[in-house]
């Protein structure tokens, strides 16, 4: 264990984000469900969607680019999908609202999908997967968001790097995968910049088109790479299509001609309810056969077992509840500040 | 133009498909939809399950891994999910009736979902997603398969390839995504492996661990790469998983348990119905404004303009449908030997 880590306990950290969401306004209720939440993408190792990302929601929130009292509403509906308008108002609020629709639509009808535009930005992909984990839901979201990465065969920006999450439903903890289609967020090109340390593997090319896994290099060249270089471009393509499709929302364009960065994305957001065809403990233990198999490939290095997605998370969450979660302390003290 | 290319014009493939399924006792209405899948699939480029995949499509159907003559079987629905048994029927019937299922669904209720256990191989994942485009609706697909891919972090197979689909109609032909979740497939290192060249982009592990495009170092050492690294291992893990959810069928472990490559494999069909949302032509002026703004992206090889997914295959099938399909002259003589 690094002794130099600091360490803040999730309670200590839930409070202090209430105590200044509700100081800047936002209604007790809302103020309990985004603390909560920040906290909790910290405590589950996100820290850049978690305490990180804390201050500059606080200052959109002020600037009132985030408007914190907007009510998201349904715009339009046929059948199980719904149409939603985020009107702004705090990403995370507008996210769960909607992935709470998909799942009660899934549970009386097999399938819910939910698509909004004009959402602020959600934070962490992943809390809307879980949410609906939590109910006993597999939950597929994804959005669409300013570009980072050029389409395969250019060194231009157009796509964004559209995160999209899966997640499965597990007795002993969700299975989740929450990815974005670069190699690599901005945030992590960022931390090896100033760290002055590679990637631990290629995430772009350099100025003079040779792949490479300096940071630096990356950045001047903005030639970041997509997840299976040609594939990822596609996907990233088709996410883009399909929400926007869907919600009637911004395209990667619109949002590229906004002043703040993801200005009113568009999301979806897909429930489905399989429980209809499993008895009791059966899906569990079926995804536990799976799980079994995938982990029993032998590892290349004996000290790294191979781990199914969400297997990671849980642990440190787990860590993270006994230790108190690992902060930036610059960040921590401003926001005792505020 | 390769003065060498042999060539087929689409009708003679097609008769000649029709002629070989109806020999070995295909229904002709079958025969006839089984004849034209395999010769779009070369049609639209798409070689390896087209005109190169029906001699083995033929030897399953003799030996009776392929079922000829069996109908799919819905077992079980829950509102807009259904979920079906392919009873080994050939892949193709069966998972364009599921489609066909999902589609008519989504024009009721938004959206459907088809999920299906023992199918039969299904040739061309494409194939599918076009056929809900083809209706209007977006499509979403993907199958389960045996493992060719290692899990991150462990040199031993555990992955299927996993393909997954994504299309959308638009008046100027669909936009659409086929890929499968290792960067390249085992026919794609085969025909580098034969040819002696080197892959676009490394594909893989030599024994020694170090990333190689040398197909032949990638099948020695089995460590294939699948897209995006640790993101395709989930991705492909998630498609798995979600797939045996919903179907009830094999898994992965299951499936590399068979004697017959892809024996019984477990897929998913979705289609979304997003016409409620969009005034006449509006969708479609839509979409285009999206993809002008990805293939606005100036091209780094000024020969090679950027292209959407689907554009590509768009005039692949034109080029084809005028000059011929080019084809492997030794099986097309083996197929006319039949």
């Amino acid at each position: 264990m690094n002794e130099s880590v600091f360490r803040i306990p999730f309670d200590i950290m839930y409070q202090e984000f209430l105590r200044v969401l509700l100081k800047i306004g936002f209604s007790s209720g809302r103020a309990a469900v985004c603390a909560r939440i920040f906290a909790e993408n910290s405590l589950d190792g996100v820290y850049s969607h978690g305490l990180n990302r804390f201050l500059p929601f606080v200052k959109l929130s002020a600037e009132k680019r985030i408007d914190i009292h907007a009510e998201p509403e349904k715009v339009a509906s046929f059948g199980v999908l719904e149409q939603w308008d985020g009107h702004y108002a705090p990403g995370i609020i507008v996210a769960l609202k909607c992935m709470d629709r998909a799942v009660a639509i899934a549970k009386e009808q097999g399938v819910g999908c939910v698509a909004v535009r004009n959402n602020s930005h959600w934070m962490r992909a992943g809390t809307y997967g879980l949410k609906a984990a939590d109910a006993g839901c597999i939950g597929i979201c994804f959005t669409n968001t300013g570009s980072i990465i050029p389409p395969w065969g250019s060194g231009e920006p157009r796509l964004g790097n559209n995160p999209v999450v899966f997640a499965v439903p597990h007795k002993n903890g969700p299975i989740l995968l929450d990815i974005a289609l670069a190699q690599f967020s901005n945030g992590k090109l960022q931390l090896h910049s100033r760290a002055g340390t590679p990637l631990p593997a290629d995430g772009g090319y350099d100025t003079k088109g040779r792949l490479t896994n300096n940071a630096d290099e990356i950045k001047k060249s903005k030639r970041v790479l997509p997840i299976g270089l040609w594939k990822g471009s596609g996907l990233a393509f088709m996410l883009e299509v399909i929400a926007v499709c869907l919600s009637g929302g911004k395209t990667t364009a619109d949002l590229d001609k906004e002043t703040t960065y993801d200005y009113g994305v568009s999301q979806v957001f897909i429930a489905i309810e399989p429980s209809a065809f499993w008895g009791a403990d059966e899906m569990d233990q079926k995804i536990e056969e799976i799980c079994a198999y995938y982990v029993s490939a032998a590892p290349l290095d004996a000290g790294e077992p191979v781990h199914y997605p969400g297997q990671g998370m849980k642990k440190t969450r787990e860590q993270n509840l006994r230790l108190g979660i690992p902060s930036d302390r610059q960040f921590w003290e401003k926001i005792q500040q505020l």
